[in-house]
């Protein structure tokens, strides 16, 4: 059988486990040109709450009654194509379930002999072309400037940080424990990591950052970008990549945005699907960086789909650490 | 005598008269290389307010006991310097005085054989380059394009609107009076323009913007940007040139930074005196539209220096009407 997640219902405010349901489906069989696949691990990312929503953004919502979006990877057991044999390894966009059918042109073939499969959802893959895109395209961070970067010990923001390293940038991370924040500065490098759940984060941000912000990579927003606002740096550039304070809850009133003004800040939210042409140059860079130990990242792993929900759940409320999949099989 | 005002203390909330002294002092003699010089006009900006308060930005604070800082245009009336004779017309800083003395390395000369005086103050001066420079430079506005600026019929946002027209963009003014609209329209062109005052304000200016907004200039903040930022499309541009509702407020909780990340907005602030090297080709530009009759203004004028710390604060409260300048003499 396939096990799959469906959209149950949208959520008002925050995501709940309600609104998705459990089904169980029997395995189709491929078509001309088309694969079947069994997955190994489903990627869960941030975006995906915007997907739950009836209200207009880059990207269609996720269908009421259908499948939850997502990326995969997993591996090929029957194929009607010239391009694929069962065995290979791919990266697809199945979603929630554990079986499907995909056409060739809708696959990835990936490399694991020296690569784990699930690096391609975080580090070499969406994330991690996300980290780059922002810091390099938008920001253009440059040797000795200062670089911010919070949710640090996220998919995204791990990878940030490294790149900025490898530049020669000065890297400040923000993560939400004392745990995260240690292993930001202890096993990726990070010069510091300040814990925003402290009660005088705004005092400790202020003193580890006397000469301010060149490059902020924005995931969280609310109250601590609003912090970030203030210590931002004549000329300096934010990339805005996510918002996920504010994705459950009443947006924050912004009340820093003079900040822009006064100090000619380049504000620019992104998408990393806007610019797919770029996507293999970025990832062969990333691959060089990764076999070379300078691409270190941590996963965060939940066994089985029926655990999906709750652990976009606790992704959204930044309680879980490092990169989330689900282990599907 | 020399009349000036003073800045007597930083107001704390709305600017008020009382923050200026009025006094007299003895005019000056000029030094070597140096020039007298009789004020004929005052320029008023919205700038200005930013100058009257101890906290930082991109410029130094009006100094306690000192002129208020500011533009004018006047007449050399006594020289020392060997590249400017009595009777040359001069656009200076000597700020909010009826005479000055300045170094000839202060001074620029005027022609106004063809060009009125105050055009200098205006169009072909600071309020001009800084519309240019947030249309073309920023927001790159392309023919076709839909274009939004507040304060329409101001000294920024009437030369916003007409240098997007000559480009060929769809141009929408905000201002807030019927009366201002009308002028915006009949007398500048403008294909459309709302009144912010209308109860009904957020109605009328999403249905003008049927497809949305490609460049917005945005000189005024609070609610009405709020408003815009849910109209811009994706990978739109926001030059943000000022924020005038909220410089005598505390500042407005802007909810809507999320346009910014699913639209991939560029939202860039600005200021003008960053790009000195800039100005003499886009004042050479703006000149020879203004005599071509494609660059109108209105200026609004109040008599006496003793009167422009009412004036300013009435600049301020959008109770102007056009370019406003403080004749002197």
């Amino acid at each position: 059988m396939n096990h799959q997640i469906i959209v149950k219902n949208y959520p008002v405010g925050w995501l709940q486990e309600s609104n998705f349901e459990y089904r169980q489906v029997p395995i189709a069989k491929p078509g001309e040109s088309e694969v079947l696949i069994e997955n190994r691990f489903l990627s869960l990312d941030p975006y995906m709450r915007g997907r739950l929503s009836g209200s207009k953004s880059y990207a269609p919502s996720a269908e009421l009654g259908q499948v939850m979006v997502g990326s995969c990877t997993g591996v090929v057991i029957e194929s009607r194509s010239n391009k694929f044999r069962p065995g290979d390894t791919v990266l697809n966009t199945l979603g929630w379930q554990t079986h499907g059918i995909c056409k060739d042109t809708e696959l990835k073939a990936i490399d694991t002999s020296e690569i784990p499969e699930h690096a391609y959802l975080g580090v070499l893959g969406m994330p991690g072309v996300t980290a780059w895109t922002g810091l390099i395209d938008i920001c253009e961070a440059k040797r000795g400037e200062t670089v911010v970067v919070d949710a640090a010990s996220g998919a995204v923001g791990s990878v940030v940080g490294q790149l900025a390293l490898a530049r020669g940038c000065h890297v400040i991370g923000i993560a939400g424990s004392v745990e995260k924040c240690n292993y930001v500065v202890e096993e990726l490098g990070f010069n510091a990591c300040i814990n925003h759940q402290a009660p005088d984060f705004k005092d400790q941000i202020k003193n580890i950052l006397p000469k301010g912000i060149d490059c902020l990579f924005e995931n969280v927003g609310g109250e601590i970008f609003e912090t970030l606002l203030l210590l931002m740096n004549p000329f300096s550039r934010i990339a805005l990549c996510g918002l996920v304070s504010e994705y459950n809850v009443n947006p924050y009133g912004n009340r820093c945005l003079r900040s822009i003004l006064i100090n000619r800040i380049k504000f620019q939210g992104f998408i990393v699907t806007d610019k797919l042409e770029t996507w293999p140059a970025i990832i062969k860079e990333l691959k060089q960086a990764y076999l070379q130990g300078h691409l270190k990242y941590k996963l965060s792993q939940v066994d089985g789909i029926e655990n999906a929900p709750k652990a976009l759940i606790d992704l959204l409320k930044g309680n879980n650490f490092g990169k989330q999949v689900v282990k599907l099989s």
